[in-house]
């Protein structure tokens, strides 16, 4: 039955339990009213999800919740942001109440978890389901990981594993052959990436430049080349796969998934050598894998090398949505 | 010609040249870096426009730019806050460099009239056009004009003139004639809303409730009323009607359209007894209206009433998506 927009709002996204004390008035006005913590930048970022574009229209809401918070968060989690407030715009076909409520119930999930209190939005109707977040956060004046301080003789890390979710994209178009006992995993890194906010955090002072691999690792480490004009060599043979895209693909394919394949949501980021040391100790205490893939070269560009030195070639870097 | 996300992005949005002191980082990295004002809060909202839902498919970009953040500017105003960043949330059927150079005009007009700086956002394709954008202020503490604070005894005001935008609607769906000399001044109102931000700040301190009348007056004074506890009494007679929303329409059409047309962007807000007077002494200044329409009274309930103290009779409030 639909419900009118004041009350779907009201009932599935204010009465939320969540209250950050620096939250002086959230949702219910014209705006919200925000303190922001003295001293600290702001950090903000919006992301948009629509319906057969960045997701199948019959994908799990609870999944979606999760997915459209995840992204953004992501995205502090690549400038070393503790993630503080979000704002949600949301446009759907019908007021679905149960759609709504396992779309809350994932993105609530994932916010709880971070301490993040969805402060305002906006709901509309339109024929196509359409959901855009903003993630606003803090972060010290000069620690913030940008795209631009990258130096020749960095070394370049990736977080987890890239390409799984980039398997799973192959799969759902039959592309790719995933083993039972692989998919659910698989599926899990598409549908619930993990915002790498504790390593975001922890590599404030540590990284010269991070970026998150939303449109795949080679394309995004591309944007770190060109804002800190330089290059990079990556060593393929050094990218963590992941048993489960070794088992579903060839070497050569799994490599081009890992460089190529949108969605992963991992943090790529250089150190410079001195500092490499403190990094792989912190590292290892972390819940994902932390890999050494490559260096940053004076000379600009991306050279992809395979262990014995030959140059692996890769047709197509990355996503682009209007390419 | 399709270009490329990125490049769309980077000609587009990032090469504008209004730059703020209070942006670190703009447009080009994973978030944006801003510096918050010391000791004022932040004032966040966020709506979102859809083609042919919001505005007509084929409606003139420019037109469509300006609106999309004239309707976020008017939040801010609505809350009395100072105007600062803003970011866009663009999803659009194809890459037409026509269409996008148009709307950017209108929408940098507008921001830079306020020096408002788009600091980021998110370009992506889907196959209806869909605009979200969130606008950022500032307002001292305790300052903001919240829609909880009137009471009983408070008169209430509007700005400019309700029901023109209504009109404009009413006539695109062939439901009123407009006089041919009045066609551009209507279409005008609708299409491009002046966002009350003068008014806003100047009613800090002033006004003990406001809200701004997108989804129509009655509706909108309506959460007021709600959010307050209170209820109003609004003599219909005193709406400052204009020129040519009488002569398009009979009194009752042209009072209904005032009290239930939307997309107006007017602000409505209530002010103690004893402020009313520094309230018309300011606003005779103003350059639009400012009206005094009716009454916070205690008893809750919006009561309409002719200047015969007969009831004036609303069958709608308001646009409501879901209804």
């Amino acid at each position: 039955m639909p419900a009118s927009e004041f009350s779907l709002i009201d009932r599935y996204f204010a009465a939320h339990g969540l209250h950050r004390a620096d939250v002086a008035l959230g949702i219910g006005d014209d705006c919200a009213l925000l303190v922001p913590h003295p001293g600290q930048q702001l950090v903000v970022t919006m992301d948009t999800l629509v319906a057969n574009v960045h997701f199948f229209a019959n994908a799990d809401p609870e999944g979606l919740g999760h997915k459209a918070l995840a992204v953004n968060l992501s995205d502090l989690a690549a400038m070393g942001a503790t993630p503080a407030w979000a704002t949600l715009a949301l446009t759907l076909p019908r007021a679905d109440e149960d759609w709504l409520e396992r779309f809350c119930r994932g993105l609530f999930a994932l916010a709880d978890r971070y301490q993040v209190q969805l402060v305002g939005g906006d709901t509309t109707h339109g024929p196509v389901t359409t959901i855009t977040i903003q993630a606003h956060g803090f972060v010290p004046p000069g620690l913030a990981l940008r795209r631009d301080g990258a130096q020749p003789g960095d070394s370049i890390y990736i977080t987890g594993t890239p390409g799984d979710a980039g398997l799973a994209l192959a799969a759902a178009f039959g592309k790719a052959n995933i083993a039972a006992d692989d998919h659910a995993y698989i599926q899990g890194r598409l549908d619930r990436p993990e915002p790498r906010l504790a390593q975001g955090v922890a590599l404030r002072g540590i990284a010269s430049a991070a970026v998150d691999t939303s449109d795949g690792l080679a394309q995004d480490l591309g944007h770190i080349l060109e804002r800190s004009r330089v290059g990079a060599r990556v060593e393929v043979d050094r990218l963590p796969l992941s048993p489960a895209l070794i088992a579903s693909l060839d070497r050569d394919a799994a490599i081009i998934t890992a460089l190529a394949g949108g969605d992963d949501y991992e943090l790529c980021f250089a150190v410079p050598l001195e500092r490499a040391g403190q990094l792989e100790g912190m590292a290892a205490d972390w819940e994902c894998r932390c890999t050494h893939i490559g260096v940053i070269t004076a000379e600009p560009g991306l050279q992809l090398v395979r262990a014995d030195g030959s140059a692996f070639r890769l047709e197509r870097s990355g996503y682009d949505h209007f390419g």
